[in-house]
């Protein structure tokens, strides 16, 4: 058995509508709060469209769950950061174009220095999907001198490099105070070669992708020790017919398989008992926030991940887990 | 207007059965000749069986056109290399499990050293998928100690690396005299960008997969230049229910289109006069083979390639091509 107090998934698409509905439950169930991604379309860029999200999704969830908001990173002025203060945990940063409806995002990062500035003072934490235009297994270490650059300008922002899938992006973390970063699931688990080294799995398609085995051992080792590393899924769901097609959509849906595969996966790694720091006491430290308190109970119990959740096929559909989640309260 | 003089395409899979019926007229209109892969179910592993193959090809070719059979790699007598001597332009090596129908090829490349003596001593082409088990995007170059290995062990030994896509495997030509490659089409166009860089794509899916631009750039410059560079398309259809799938298929159909954009491909490198050679000539001189005569004329109309050719979505589905075969005679 295990016990995970308030477990906190820092990075989580809920998406809209009806496939908010669907998905803000498994979520809601297992997490007491989540980092809420606000590239939606259009996009969360105003005050309004950000409270009325937080009630769809309060509407949605099905659990006690706190959803922790962030708005989509644009030149907001001054008077509108403070007025969004109270609301927000952070404000996400797209470099434009580089994911799921990210078009709107950040064309030239040069020109995020004033508002970089305004969130520092006000203690606005910046989130980053932190990719260049580029070879596609190079865009995030290509971002990586942006990042250093800010976290040197900025001393006083608290900057989170977003679901990191390099040894180097991990290694940045070291050389600034004021730097964490999320690690999904699914980049513990994976590396390219089970995205594309047998047949070509489009379930197993995200961004960034998934890259080398060195990769991801440098992840896990970080997963499991470094203090400034926390879990942020980055669960994504799209409908099937998005995935099985010429042009698949970038994401894992992987809310109803995260703490049990996490569990899983930091049993295989000898260090479960490092899973409560890494699911809910980093990301507090590090935002300095205290979550609703929820417990989670799994146990080690068999169970086949299904092949399909309504629309979606789920991260490890058809592979079975050793550990359940068998009580929330 | 371009006239190509007995273009040959040094690989490609033709399948069987109904697929190669819809296949084989592509590739028999526009070649004179083509080296056939023998990677069926079950693979070509006796002489009988090649020669109904080639029956089988003959019989759906449609058009003037010559198959050059190859048998799969195993461990042949003596007496059946002699006897399939005469009927064979090569025979083909796969080490196990390493693309589509490739189950039954060779587990350990140490195995392989009676039969390479065999085949240096008969004068039979060693044609080889040059792939190790590893990480994906490392197998072609984990590879190349074997191959550097055998063309050193048996200098008289024909070794023919197919589907070339690293810089790495391009640089061991020069070293030595008895190794040459083909290149297809597709390595020629695309990188992992287009694969996986933005939405993915399955009909760009194929094994070895498609490398980093700097690959491509040195596939390019080989293509155009090298005297023991020749095309091989490599063109291997699958039906679009096992492309836009859950585990999708590794192959592009690019016989359709495979003349038109080459002649686009060269014409953008600078070096349309080389196509001749790249298409037949140094071919012709690597295996000392004279084609039946077919003379191809493309001209400068833009066509767009159809979004599906039967069942099938052929390579550059969708885009307009400024090159079009004219004439086969």
């Amino acid at each position: 058995m295990l016990t995970l107090s308030s477990p906190l998934d820092m990075h989580v698409h809920l998406r809209q509508d009806a496939m908010l509905r669907f998905t803000a439950p498994y979520t809601a169930r297992d997490f007491a709060a989540a980092v809420i991604m606000p590239n939606l379309q259009p996009p969360v860029t105003t005050l309004e469209q950000l409270l009325d999200y937080r009630q769809a999704i309060l509407h949605a969830a099905g659990h006690p769950f706190e959803p922790l908001m962030t708005l989509f990173f644009r030149d907001y002025s001054l008077a509108e950061l403070e007025a969004a203060r109270p609301h927000i945990i952070g404000i996400k940063l797209y470099p434009a174009g580089m994911t799921t409806n990210s078009e709107a995002g950040l064309a030239d990062p040069v020109l995020a220095g004033r508002m970089l500035g305004h969130m520092a003072e006000l203690d606005i934490p910046l989130l980053i999907h932190g990719e260049s235009r580029g070879f596609v297994l190079d865009r995030e270490n290509l971002f990586l001198p942006v990042v250093d650059g800010w976290a040197r300008e900025h001393p006083r922002l608290h900057i989170v490099l977003e679901h990191v899938t390099t040894r180097e992006a991990m290694a940045l973390l070291d050389r600034h105070e004021n730097l964490f970063a999320t690690v999904t699931l699914h980049h513990l688990l994976i590396t390219l070669d089970d995205v594309l080294g047998g047949l070509m799995r489009p379930h197993l398609f995200c961004k960034p992708v998934a890259k080398r085995p060195e990769d991801r051992e440098a992840l896990r080792e970080a997963a499991s020790r470094h203090p400034k590393v926390f879990f942020g899924s980055d669960t994504a769901p799209h409908p099937v017919h998005a995935k099985e097609a010429p042009g698949c959509a970038a994401g894992i849906f992987s809310a109803p398989v995260a703490l049990p595969a996490l569990a899983a996966c930091f049993e295989e790694m000898n260090c479960l008992e490092n899973l409560q720091a890494f699911v809910s006491d980093r990301a507090r430290a590090a935002y300095g926030i205290i979550p609703p308190q929820k417990t989670v109970t799994l146990r080690r119990k068999p169970w086949t991940v299904p092949a399909r959740l309504g629309d979606v096929v789920p991260f490890l559909a058809g592979e079975t887990l050793g550990w359940k989640v068998a009580a929330c309260t």
